[in-house]
């Protein structure tokens, strides 16, 4: 998430009333988290597990909980909870704004998209031309739509991200302040829900068609010419590279790439990066003709042990 | 689909811009898909491998991308693309409406049948008597609604098929121009989606309930008195026989018949034709008592290796 | 449920135009269902293999179809259709009320809470304080929701239970009568299902956490400080005791236990007590590790059954 307007660290360090490490006149343009962070940008650290990589990654200025050394042409804010100031941040950057009406004063909507009854479209959304939005659809503030794009009514683009941090007290919420970006001749179906990226873009390319009761979590991009059947559930930060094809009920873990041209069989569960080109079967999925061979295996098995223990 | 007059074999030419081989008057009543395709109507075909089924089905008229020899009694649509042309007929034929308010005039609705608030109901719906239409339920154009019918909130009725032809330049939507049909005494839980025919009706018959969450798609035929529990998810042109019980989180292949009185446990994926009054299990499903030994004996399994790999 | 005053025995025989045993002026408090029945409470039982579970319960009256002994301190309702009759009563007592907008005048909505565009708000709904509801979220009559609650876009609070009795002449339903109690710092997703209860309450404890399109089903009661990821499906009258973590797409049976700080792994189906403080995967699930142990057997199957060919 960029700032609207270029800040020095004196002036981030005080809306969270933190000490600083670094030019007092240091630029800052945004602030993102570690999978997306950019030069200019703010990241947060609070494990020492993560220190290294905050603090060498693209982020030109890092919140940290510890007084570290200041990387060379880089600042520190140093925070006794990270966790807290970047939510901090991320609310009074994006303020969460309570609407007056369903369909924002703000929003832009291109000509000839149909908007139907009962739709919730907020504050700062923009849609391109020739969309249709069907009845009940709700767009959260700030997401972003392309021309000729369908959305099945009662689905859910832009809520927050199912992040929280464990702390004694209970479970504490990364406040989202990220978007959902919807590309040209996208489609959706019915009863869908896209969550918005924590700091980032969870982003639908051009071109995909995604069936209905659909779940596509925080920062996952969606590439071109996908084909998502009804009831897949795909987890935070995951990648589909472009034209794969994922049958219904399938289960994508969060962090995953699944290559270009690959398809992932009904019911399958993907836990880890997945090769193009290929299919793929089962929970925990494997390559289709694998899993099948092991299918084959399984059916003889109760005869199989018989024998054996005739033996 | 039924046409709302009859044409002539000229007059839908001249629609589509196509040549025809068989005589200019031809009678034509509708258009439908192969699957579902009724004397009198068009069906089309675009692949060499089902020409010789269109020719041969039930339909009077075949929209092709081949000048063949002309089946008796029959007329041909000559087109070079059969697809294009079957969906600029359905759009002519049924053409989308933007509504101008939530519940449509054109719509019928029973004696006491309770529309709750933020429903939408589309052109030409017909609801019968004794429903309940709990909030934010969306009924897309056309849909049919029996008597003594219930539909919990969020549901969605009637949203597109998902059906798209893969092309060079993208995935083209074949346009749906079928409906919905909810016979009596059928109960619909809350955020459901239940996709329109692409030509014909997605029919659940009387007294079937339905749970929670539960995707039932395009073309879909849904028995009689039939229990479909959360989170079900049935694909395009599947058949569930009358008093078949659907556990929760099934899957269910497009084209797949489920005999009278069957039973599929939970998580289960259907895969295959199942025969009536048996119970299944797995994923893909077999006879529940195969799979409960097949999984008695991967239990013992590592045992068993150890065993081997000691000899 | 608790009725709204005071009953005596004679007054609920005539409701549902059954007979007695016992004293007329016997004080009843509510009904409910066997496994949340108090005293003072109806219960009813129309099987005889349940008989003794009834008039040993801690119901003050039992609903029954015989004549039978009537315990001491107790009384008894004689009818030839218990079920029908328990319904009546739900009806008599919790009778549905059409709504006349959306936002009923007989809810109770705390300070500082932000009801987001086309909500439905029932009757005799309650609602804390510093809560967001967003936008076309439904909330049916008599739910409450505690201080500091998050429920994302098109969420179903209190719909019916799915609870049906299997007749010769179809599927009768269960009047629910029961309700929903979403507690302190509970944050929903969007596009959830959590039905209320056929007579109690389904519960959400404080401060747990719930992903998108998650099903949860009558009268289960989900602990403290849990995190449910996206497409869950809870069947009814199951527990989940505190900090229990479950992953995406994780279907649990009815009437089930989970201990207190359990994981259960994404996709895995549960169809038994859960032991606490353990990780378990597998349909049906198993300890972890145990299930993974399983896996890495399956894998290495084929080549065994080669060998063993082979001897």
């Amino acid at each position: 998430m960029k700032f609207p307007k270029t800040y020095t660290l004196k002036e981030i360090s005080k809306l969270i009333d933190s000490k600083f490490i670094g030019d007092e006149n240091f630029s800052i343009y945004g602030m993102n988290e570690i999978h997306v962070v950019e030069n200019g940008d703010i990241v947060f650290v609070d494990h020492p597990k993560y220190y290294d990589k905050a603090l060498t990654s693209a982020a030109s200025v890092i919140l940290i909980n510890k007084k570290v050394a200041c990387p060379e042409g880089k600042a520190l804010l140093i925070s006794d909870d990270p966790f807290r100031d970047f939510c901090k941040l991320a609310t009074h950057f994006k303020p969460f704004r309570t609407a007056d009406k369903s369909i924002s004063e703000l929003a832009k909507i291109g000509e000839n998209t149909i908007i139907q009854p009962n739709v919730f479209i907020g504050n700062h959304v923009t849609i391109g031309e020739n969309c249709t939005i069907h009845p009940n659809v709700v767009i959260y503030d700030g997401c972003s739509i392309g021309n000729n794009v369908i959305i099945h009514a009662g689905t859910i683009l832009g809520a927050d991200a199912f992040y929280y941090k464990n702390r004694p007290e209970g479970l504490d919420r990364l406040i989202s302040c990220g978007s959902v970006s919807i590309e040209d001749h996208v489609e959706i179906g019915a009863n869908c829900t896209i969550d918005r990226g924590v700091t980032g873009l969870t982003t639908i390319k051009e071109g995909t068609k995604i069936d209905n009761l659909v779940q596509i979590a925080h920062d996952t991009i969606i590439g071109k010419k996908c084909l998502i059947a009804a009831h897949v559930a795909i987890a935070g930060c995951s990648v589909l590279e472009d034209e794969v094809t994922i049958w219904g009920q399938v289960g994508i873990s969060s962090g995953i790439t699944i290559g270009r041209k690959a398809t992932v069989n009904a019911q399958s569960g993907v836990g880890r990066d997945l090769e193009g080109g290929k299919a793929y079967f089962g929970s925990p999925c494997d390559e289709a003709r694998k899993k099948y061979r092991e299918m084959a295996a399984i059916k003889v098995l109760p005869e199989i042990i018989a024998k054996i223990n005739n033996i």
